[in-house]
């Protein structure tokens, strides 16, 4: 835990009695990116393979990962601070210069995924079927413009 | 996208017509812990530090972390499956011989975060800290006793 609060803060004590603003460092901004956009991909993969027809239906648990889908799936933006333009990351530099764009296309995913949970609730295997293909395509399109392959 | 629903489902076509049960590979399962885990720290940091004073105190961003932390703070446990005894991880094997327990000292911890989560809310920085103290106890009780240095 202690390793992990160090890293994810790094403070700095400036002087006596002087606090910094809470630096963090880019690689630990990366892993947090890195770490959302995995257990977005852990919970979409399910409701991917349902609708494919390649995975049972089975509401219970189409609910749990849309549900858990659309929250994280609002936590990786945080990540994409200035500094991180490089590194250990598949996401493109091109990010940074177009950042409202980037930030839209986020926007629109996390609509998406807001609404997928909402249809996963109403146990209509169609709809969700019709609301992973949405979802999906708003990963798609960021991804084709924003991703390294 | 895809290859993180390959990576997380890994489906398997038996024979035509017959679909398996969804796998998952035990890297994915472990990931899914590192990922909530790093996820976890990255929240409970900035916490950790404005009870210790290092860090100016923020409603809103306490709010914001507690509220995070809470979420993703029931998302490692589900990586924590047969097969991902050993592998890149600092979880220790012994979770796997003392599975209730394990478990009991996770859903502390996840009662603990849902309490500072309301705490936050409050905007009551002394309860926020003994908050923070608590959820603190929590998490060390865990990886004192379940993870490796």
């Amino acid at each position: 835990m202690k390793k992990s609060i160090a890293a994810a803060i790094g403070v700095l004590l400036l002087g006596p009695g002087l606090i910094a603003v809470a630096q963090t460092k880019p690689e630990d901004s990366i892993k947090l990116r890195r770490s959302a956009m995995f257990l977005v991909g852990w919970n979409f993969g399910p409701l991917g393979a349902m609708a494919q027809g390649k995975r049972p239906y089975d509401k219970e648990a189409a609910v749990k990962h849309a549900t858990v889908l659309a929250f994280v799936s609002k936590l990786p933006l945080e990540g994409f601070v200035p500094g991180t333009e490089t590194g250990e990351t598949k996401a493109k530099p091109e990010i940074f210069q177009d950042m409202d764009d980037f930030k839209a296309k986020m926007d629109k995913m996390n609509q998406e995924t807001a609404k997928l949970a909402q249809v996963a609730q109403n146990g209509d295997f169609d709809a969700l079927k019709a609301q992973v293909g949405e979802t999906g395509k708003a990963c798609k399109a960021c991804h084709d413009k924003y991703r390294n392959k």
